[in-house]
This record gives C-alpha cells, structure tokens and sequence, in this order.
C-alpha cells in the first residue's frame, strides 16, 4: 500500500554491490566451520593410571573418539564444499533485492546450524534421529542454494556473461546432495544408521556423474 | 580545551569512508548470530535406555527442547533482521564523527549480548524475568537503529538521494519492534510469560501495518 | 646475511596497503568482543523452588550475578575503545614492514586474551590476582598501542596529512590508561580490590584532561 | 566428460581475484586464534579457603597453570606466524583454481583444528600422544603453506615481479618448521615429552640459519 512506500523500498532494499553481503556470509560460513572443533571433548583419563601407562591409555582414548574426528572432518567438508559453491555463484551475481537477501539469511541459518546435528552424530553415532536432522539439514541448505542461483537468474540479477546452458549446467550440480542424503534416510531404517553414513560418501562420485552428465537438447 | 587539540579531533575522528565501520559491525552481527547454536544442548540419554529403545528417546528428548529450538529460531531471526536494517542504513551513510561510532558500538553491546537473554528463555521459558530481559534488550537494540539513522540525519551524513519522505518512511519502520515488545511485558504480567512471547510474533503484522502506512501532509 | 635474501625480505615483508591487516585485526576485535558473553552464567534455581517462586528467585539470581554483568560491560568498553583508537590509527598508516606486523599480532595476542582476566574478575571480584592481571593485560595493550603509533612515525609510515602536534596529541592520549590501571595496584593492596576497580572509572576524567592538555612549547 | 561442461568449469572455477579467498582465510585465522583462551580454565579454589587466604591460593592455583598459558602462547603464535605467511604469499598470487582453492580448504581445515591439539597439550603437558598429534598438525600446515605457494607458482599465478631467486628463497623457508617438529617425535620418545617442546624452540633459530642459507648456484 502507498505508491511513495513502494518506490522507497524500491530504492532501500535493492543494491548493485553485493560486497557487504558475500562478506558477512563469509564471515558466518567461517564461524561456523571453526566452532566445530569444540565440539571434539579432550578424553578424560581416569586419575588411577600410572605414569607409565597414560601414553598408551591417552592413544587408546583418542582412538575411542574416531567418531567425533569424523563428524568434524564430514562437517567441516560440508561447510568448506557450500562455501566455495556461494563463493562461485556471488562472483556471477550483480545485484540484489529483498528476497535475495532474505533467501540467503535463511541459507546462513541452516550454515550456522550445523554444528549442532554434528554434535548429534559424534555423540549418537548411527542413531536415526541424529541421521535424519543431519541429513534433512543438509538437504535443506543445498536447495537454499540451488534457490539463490534459481532466483538470480529469474531476477535478472546474473552477469550477462552467463549464458543458458551455464546456468543449467550449475543447477544440475545441485541435484546430486539432497539426492544422496534424502535417499540415506530409508537406508538408514532399512540397515542400520551407520550404513546411512557410508552412504553419504556416495556423494562425491553421485555430484561427479550428475555434473558431468550433458543434456543432449541444444543450447 | 586547546584550539588545536580540536582540530586534530576533527581530524581524526571524522572519516568519508564507513567500510571498516561495516565490516566491523558485521563480524559483530556474523558472530553473535552463529555462537547462538552453542546454547542448543545435546540431550543426555540415560545409559539404562537399551540400545532398541535409543532411537524412540532420542526423538522424545530433542522433542522435549523445542523451547531451546524456538528460542535459536527468534534470536537468530533478531540478529538478522537488525543486520540487514544495519545494511541498509549505511549504504546511506556516507560519512560519521566519533559520536555515531560510539552509538554503533553501543548497538553492537546490545547485538553481542543477545544470546544471554536467549539462553535465560531456553532455560527457563515462560519465567518473567527472561521475558522482561529478553523485550528490554531487543527494544534498545530498535532504538539505537533509530538513534543512527536519526543522528545520521541531523549531522548531515546521509547521502544526497534521500529525501525527507524517506528518511520518515525509514523512521516509522523502529516504531513497531520497541511497541510490540514493551507491551509484552505487561501482556506477560497479566496473562503469564508464555503469552508475552507469543505476543512477539504480532511484530510481523505491525511492522507492515506501521511500514505501509503514509502519513497525509505532504513532503 | 646474503645480499639477495634482504633484498627478497624487503620485497615480501613491506607493503603500502594495510587493508588485510586492518581486516585480520578486526575479526580479531570483534571476536574477542563477542565471546565475552560466554562467560555470563545462566543462573541455575534450585528444582525445589516451586512454580510461584521461580519468577522472585529467577530475579534475585540474576541481581546476584551483578559483578559478572560489570566485568562484560568494562572488558567490551576496553576492546571497543582500542578498536577504535586501532581504527583512527591505521586510517593515517599508510605502509607496513614485518616490525609493524608483529607488534600488531602482539597487541592482538593481548586482545585475545582478555576474557580470560574478565573471567577471573567476575569469578572473583575483588581478590588481588584478578585485579592485577587484568590491570597489567590492560596497560600492556594500552603500550603496545602507543608503540604502533611510535613507530609508524619513526619509520615513516604515516601519511603526510599528520603535524607533528598532531603526532605528539596521539601519544598523549596512550599515557592515561596505564597510569591509571597501574596505580590501581597499589590502590588495590592498600585499600582492597574493590577499590582498585572503583578507580578505573577515573580513567574516563584522567583522559579527558591528559587529551586536552596543551603543552606550551611551538609546533 | 563434456566440452561445454569443461569450459563451464573453466569459466566458473577460475579467477583472478583472490579478495574474497583472502577475507574467508582471514577469518578463520583469526577465529581460531581467539577461541585458543576459551580452553584456559578459570582456576576453582576450595569453598574451604578463608577470604584472608584467597589471593595466595588464587595466586598458586594461576601458577600451577603455566602450561596453558605456555600451550595458549604457543599456539597463538603458530596461528599469527602462519596467517603473516599466508599474507605476503597472498599479496603475490593473483589467480587462483578450484585446486589451489580446494589446498587452502585444507589448510584452513588444520588451523581451525589447532586448538584441539592445544587443549591436549596442556591438558596432558608431556604426554607423547599430545606431542605426536601437535607436532603431526603443525607440520602439515607448514606443508600446506609449501604446497601452495609450490602449486601457484607453477600453474602461473604469481605476479610477474616474483623472480626464480625469490620463489626458491620463499620455498627454503618452509623447510625448517616440518623438520625441526617432525624430528621432536623421536626426541619426545627418547627423552620424554618435554624435551620434545624445548626442542620446538629451535625452529626460531632454525629457520634463520635455513632462511639466510643462500645456495651457490646462480639464478
């Protein structure tokens, strides 16, 4: 309601420098990563062991603690993997609107989110609750993605650069994630929670298959 | 005291360039908004609960936090919302004194201080006093945005393309958070604490109603 | 030694834009700023507090905790403030050598740390190693400051834009800190460690008259 | 596989701007630099202490703590050494690949790891896991920081002004922290472990001797 209002939105929530933005992104992206690792508890050893057996008792402690080294190691790839793809896409991205930067506050909700079903699965590792909220989160935060790149294009905000083909090009790639780690879901009922997670290591050549896979209607 | 002494303040603590001021506020906002997930608890499990049986409490458990979750989900929201009204803001401001840099760093206080208040309502949700904290902290936050842009008004910082009209619209948009939040306060003496925070939730439709309406002397 | 070797160390270790050191301090400042909150308890009330009481013990608590609320507000006003003297400076510093780096990192270092003194003050107020520590850390970080500026000076780095009054008004502004925190020492031991915090308010006249002190000689 | 999806790649993954690679890695640095302190326990004296007796006990109970505040510097210090590294390397690199992108991933992934090992050094100060797991990461980062400097040089993207004298004499400096703490497991284990963090007091001098080295050969 109100033309004024309209045209002053207009003018305050649309921009051409999406500079600030990539880099409060990058700094939450960041955050979220280096926050993982206090998650990683030091083991306890039992005041009894002597001197002499703490080296051997403090290896087998750390080994007993594979599991969380693990959940880092996924998470921080995970974030590592959705940054370096905002990363590409903000570079191609030349302006914004409202939505834009609301559809990108929700992505970096679901980013700083992470650490949390992390903990989830270093604790409970191969409990199903843990499985499905990480890989709902997952999921989620590559479709968020796969918006911004849908909805810059619809916007008109892409650099000309880009052509047809490209933007269907990187649209596939965002196929392959919420595939592979939905599809762990029933997997994980059907056999077990820790064959869930193996199962996301098929993400890697899944993204590889589907990004190379080259659709045969002309661009 | 001392002429020169003044000029070399002039000097010193006037600029033309608010990058790092952004910047600098943004890792603020990047951080407090990512350290709120810390606060989510990972639920402890008794160790008699059997290992068929895990699955069924772990879900009961993260159910039982909801509290925890809706308390991450409003604070991040706040924090996001004050960013990107804090973005907004400075792409107008083209330049500042020491005063407005004193006024962003008490904004910032109150931004940092935010998952406090959150944690107290996690923990004890419905209880007033994490009501009465939690309004007062998000209330003063809306009031030093307003104070910034007002401040930036009055001593000429913002940029030529902004009208009166505009810099009103702008105004009228930090009236409804302060309203909506102090009347909860008495909302949750009256009808109990949990009322108080859905009473939050009217901030959505008052923000638009308030945001929409044009005022009809002219400009 | 070896001629070449400084010649390379020269190319790599100098450099005339400060924006990535600027950068770093800042998420740095920020940080440090931000993780202060940690530290701020959620009180825990006893289970045998009943449904009625919870809101009166919820308030008690809280005004219980005031030495912890203090020791955010003076340790977030001490990081603010060098960030903004750090930010006023390098505003004028217009190259950098591997000295200026390091005494960066250093008064960084001291940055980083101060949660640490904030903590044992809030843990326990008044006890003269609390004091002591944080009394040392703030002068400390007060000289490295002034170190910066001294030596940019003498190594030529500032812009030409600054006089030597100019100079020599900066320098003045660094003596105030420590003074005052150092003399809270002795304050602290002779009178008790309340005290010694009690004079650290007076650091906010001691700057006021040290900054618009004169001094007679020309410039 | 795919020509079109090649050059997609090419055009996506490739760029001659390393601003944002830069800011990210900044972050990172700096997080894990100042989450070091949160791992410096507040030091718990007995209920049983009287007040008159409290600054001595809170004075042994910091002094008993050395070896945090040891770890805390150390890794600080490894942290700033190698983010000033990172810096000049980065100032002289002026494209980058999704490869070069992909090894800074990694690197960062191992500085943001750092306080893991520091919380078990000082956790377990001497224990030979803590030195073998601390020296392990500290050597794989400096093989990182090699690697890419290594790579960018010979994929072409170091400025023109980098001769061959200067890259070799970059890269000889990068010899010295992997060997000085990979050689400290042996000594760790024939000695003890706190020879082995003596021993890493020898990288200062180490890497002058290897820096200054200047080989005969002509450039």
């Amino acid at each position: 309601m109100g033309e004024k209002n309209k045209e002053y939105d207009r003018f305050l929530r649309n921009g051409t420098n999406t500079d600030r933005l990539q880099f409060f992104s990058d700094a939450v992206f960041a955050i979220a990563m280096t926050l993982l690792v206090i998650d990683i508890a030091v083991p306890t050893i039992s005041k009894s062991v002597s001197d002499a057996q703490l080296d051997g008792a403090l290896w087998r402690a750390l080994g007993e603690e594979w599991d969380q080294f693990l959940a880092y190691g996924i998470s921080f790839w995970v974030i590592a993997v959705n940054w370096a793809g905002h990363h590409r896409k903000f570079r191609l991205i030349g302006s914004y609107d409202q939505r834009l930067i609301t559809a990108n506050l929700a992505l970096l909700f679901f980013i700083a989110f992470v650490p949390f079903p992390t903990s989830l699965i270093s604790e409970y590792a191969g409990a199903m609750p843990a499985i499905v909220l990480y890989a709902t989160v997952v999921s989620v935060i590559s479709g968020l993605q796969w918006y911004l790149w849908f909805y810059a294009h619809r916007a008109g905000f892409l650099a000309p650069e880009v052509t047809e083909g490209m933007y269907r090009y990187v649209s596939r790639n965002y196929i392959s994630v919420p595939l592979v780690f939905l599809l762990s879901i029933p997997v994980g009922y059907l056999f077990g929670g820790v064959w869930a997670m193996f199962f996301w290591i098929l993400n890697w050549p899944a993204s590889i298959l589907l990004g190379n896979w080259e659709p045969k209607r002309r661009r």
